[in-house]
């Protein structure tokens, strides 16, 4: 991987069945975090529909904003999935049934089981890279800075799995976490809010969570300077000790 | 409820724990079923960082485009809590502490608790309505089409219960699935897309999921006219069952 200060990236999910409620998206979680480990900072998710005019406008406002996009769905045999030929379109770019891709189906299907339905997973646009996937060999692409691929969360998987040692990576985001415990948001914000304004370069934040009628809050410090996500980390841990005594 | 023939809705996640994968949204997919089984399309979701130019963007791009959008996370008393704020510059209109969510809060603060940060949690937009909620007092707000919620999970839960009765509903998107089995989507693309093109009012989609090392299909027939559904998804059981026959 190459390293530069700060790479950023976008998700796109596509698919009807993750805003009809019917599908439970688990990719936006999977590559926040694998994003995030390898260096990269995810800025933005958009999720639309299986319709050509969405697909291609989140594509194009997204892919001009950020380092990558990433997509996920659409990718098929059936012919609700249109990702292929919608990103080929963003990009003003001919799409057609490739060799290299066709090979790849034939590793899983019988050559008179490669029906016309089938052949739609092998269009890919002109000038894409091919992305293997282990599991069941229909490909993602990936052609300029954006990176198709499938909606199933296994295959998603296995396709970032062979992107992910070709991106170009920045400095990783480090993150301390210092356990608030019962201990009110309200309690402590007026100091946090202090910290974080003398520490323009971390990200500080205060996360609520919500268990068995109590609150449970933790507080987490991120930044690329391990140095300085510790010194904030303990001033904040010290923070908490002090409340929580003065409570007693 | 007021009943028309569409109403649409985005949904607006913020916080940076949720592009950093910390948080692993769980909101977007609760939302997505509360609003469908109520009468309302689900159309685009975004999830944009705790930066005040993205969520103000975001909102304009959501409110404008459609009857609703649900925002969700910002809401709480810390310094990275924005979202108030942003959302009434997003609309242009002022903001200030509003004894009306001031009272709320003295229901589960002391009064000599209420200190300036809890404060914050009272800034309310000019000419928004309130939104309760049982668990922790501290209300959501409701301006315009914009429906501003917690992001805690079980707070955003009783927020949307005490806003659905006021929504405006269109018709419900009714749903069958047929079971598809491991008889795979290409088999069955072509005679389904026939389908789909001779059914421009349903939305019919192809939804593979991989457990154990296997493709399990689901054919899903959406649309708002009971009947129609019910026909189109007979038609598609009697070509998974003769499919599935040929094949053995």
């Amino acid at each position: 991987m190459t390293h530069t200060a700060s790479v950023t990236a976008a998700i796109l999910v596509i698919g009807d069945e993750i805003l009809s409620g019917r599908t439970k998206d688990r990719n936006i979680g999977y590559i926040a975090d694998y994003l995030t480990k390898i260096g990269i900072d995810l800025r933005e998710v958009r999720v639309v529909g299986d319709v050509e005019a969405e697909i291609i406008a989140a594509v194009n406002a997204l892919r001009t904003r950020y380092d990558y996009l990433f997509t996920t769905g659409g990718i098929g045999p059936t012919h609700d999935d249109i990702t292929a030929d919608a990103v080929a379109r963003a990009l003003g770019v001919g799409i057609s049934v490739d060799p290299r891709a066709i090979s790849l189906l034939l590793e899983r299907i019988k050559p008179e089981d490669l029906n016309e339905a089938r052949r739609r997973m092998a269009r890919i646009p002109h000038g894409a890279e091919l992305i293997e996937n282990e599991i069941s060999k229909a490909p993602g692409f990936w052609i300029s800075n954006v990176i198709v691929m499938a909606g199933v969360p296994a295959i998603m998987q296995s396709m970032l799995d062979k992107v992910a040692p070709k991106l170009v990576t920045g400095a990783k985001m480090l993150a301390q976490t210092v356990a608030a415990g019962e201990l009110p948001e309200g309690a402590y914000a007026a100091d946090l809010a202090a910290l974080a304004e003398a520490s323009p370069e971390l990200s500080i934040g205060s996360y609520p969570s919500f268990r068995d009628g109590r609150f449970h809050n933790e507080i987490v410090v991120r930044g690329k300077d391990r140095e300085q996500v510790g010194v904030a980390a303990a001033s904040i841990e010290a923070l908490v000790a002090r409340l929580l005594k003065e409570r007693v």
